[in-house]
């Protein structure tokens, strides 16, 4: 049995999460951001140091590989992502990427010989501050242009992340690789919760994947002066954002259990001391294992931010930011 | 008795409006920015255009001047205020600032004489997207240097606002009047609630101000990825903001009635669809008729605060952003 060198894969961690190194401890490399061009150049550097192949497909996912002597053997696909949430940690995605790396520099050292060429690769924006899983599903030629044209970090951002990493959309809708040539994907990635460690258990293997879904909820009531409007004639979209942030989290408590929701980010406008709200913006993420609980969360969270509008004198405006189905 | 040019009125309020007008119809002229700098040098254009005094103190602030022919006169100062909160209405200031000047100019043409020297005037950041009453605090005397430290509005944009217009932080500290020097102060404005004019009153004279309070309560609770960490196991800090602005309205609106409260801005952080929100930010303004209810008011609302954080297992911390007295 081949045992990898844990030094060298705990130094490229090490190495890796000084790359956009918060104050706080935390790591943040938005997809193509500055951070994560410096990530993504980093990490050709280690290729090339350690003399592995090293290869990007259109979407700009970044492939190490230790070939078959095979050629006309299929690839094993072994890796996850570079790119962080902003603020994130230093193991999710970088974990998953760098012990495939190590992988397969023990291999290689070994001079094994492989039935299928082993590829170690990191995916373009696997967390969604641009689109989400957008180099893994432009990968499985699943991505579409209507996720391009209005993706959940803004197309702006999108476009300015493309233009840096000098990547096109017309690139990343023909990034698909044939399944064919395919053997497998393997993830190794870090728990997220705290239920093997309560447990006291080294690992454990992922038999399915909660669905996501994404909007943008926004109230629209009237903006008004805070001092000489009366109380009780206002219509303060953000009273009603509250109420809704509120019910949307006991209700999902209550009805349904693994499931969560998340209400990430707020943007009030006018947005002044002085001015009620006329604008009150959430985006709304909510998560289930089953497709069938997420299409019911998804019917009362919509009924419930209706009703909340009514009450509130106010309209709503709901907008999809991005689905992932959940696999079982 | 005189009467003034209506229709010079209506147009010098027409082509102040134009000065930073927005799509909706309002007119952004935050103190200091780029439109509330033009609006100022239009301001000027039509002093020196009508032929008369124009002058600028340490604050900023600017004043029209029609002088009596007795030099020793006192000063009647008439006026309001050029700046405006973001899409604020076309009137709120305007009024005040271009109806004294029109007086000014009705009573230049008829050459009367004058037992006060006549000044019309114009503050500095009356609205607060800087400071709040920032030149009339001034000319009174009664502004303080802890007060530009830690502005509502941020000390950056302070600081860029008065670099823009050529004021100093000392300038500002030293703009005092001697109020021997003044007769009075007169100001006419637009009403900005419905009570006037749903009693089908044209005028009203003001017997009292509010008193205004403003606050940024911020809640601290834990990031956390909000797919794999449970609900029960959250330190949501937008769910205690949320908490609280509901229970903070229902509270005011109960128990200190015609008092008024206003969340105005809300800042999430890190702020992601994804990440569970470690802190959120509110900007807090409520005012009262009666400074012993707004004590009152304060003590509930601090409360509130506190109790709330405890439930969500949140901390809380209270920052101060600016008072005005009740004058009763």
């Amino acid at each position: 049995m081949l045992t990898i060198n844990t030094e060298r894969l705990l130094r490229l961690l090490d190495n890796l999460a000084e790359i956009g190194a918060t104050e706080e401890g935390g790591v943040s490399r938005p997809a193509l951001s500055e951070a994560d061009m410096q990530a993504r150049a980093w990490f050709k550097e280690q290729a090339v140091f350690y003399g592995l192949d090293y290869r990007e497909d259109s979407a700009g996912n970044q492939s190490v590989i230790l070939p078959s002597e095979d050629a006309n053997a299929k690839t094993l696909l072994v890796g996850s992502h570079l790119d962080t949430v902003p603020n994130g940690g230093r193991y999710d995605g970088a974990l998953g990427v760098l012990a495939a790396f190590e992988a397969l520099l023990t291999i290689k050292e070994a001079r094994r010989k492989l039935p299928y060429h082993l590829e170690c690769i990191s995916f373009t924006d696997e967390e969604g501050t641009l689109v989400g899983l957008l180099g893994s599903s432009a990968l499985c030629g699943t991505l579409t242009a209507e996720d391009l044209a209005a993706p959940r970090g803004g197309r702006e951002r999108l476009l300015e992340g493309l233009k840096r990493a000098n990547l096109t959309e017309e690139g990343l809708l023909n990034a698909r690789r044939d399944p064919a040539t395919l053997a497998a994907f393997l993830e190794l990635h870090i728990e997220q919760g705290t239920r093997l460690e309560e447990a006291n258990i080294d690992i454990g293997v992922v038999t399915s994947i909660v669905g996501i879904r994404s909007y943008w909820i926004e109230y629209i009531g009237q903006a008004a002066h805070a001092g000489t409007t009366p109380m009780d004639k206002r219509a303060d979209a953000f009273w009603g954002a509250a109420a809704f942030a509120q019910q949307a989290r006991d209700m999902v408590m209550e009805q349904f259990y693994p499931g969560v929701v998340n209400i990430g980010a707020v943007e009030l406008s006018p947005g002044a001391f002085n001015i009620v709200p006329e604008r009150a913006r959430l985006a709304l993420e909510f998560r289930h294992g089953s497709e069938g609980e997420l299409n019911a969360m998804w019917a009362e969270l919509q009924s419930l931010a209706r009703d909340i509008a009514q009450v509130y004198n106010l309209n709503v405006q709901i907008t999809h930011s991005g689905s992932i189905p959940a696999a079982p």
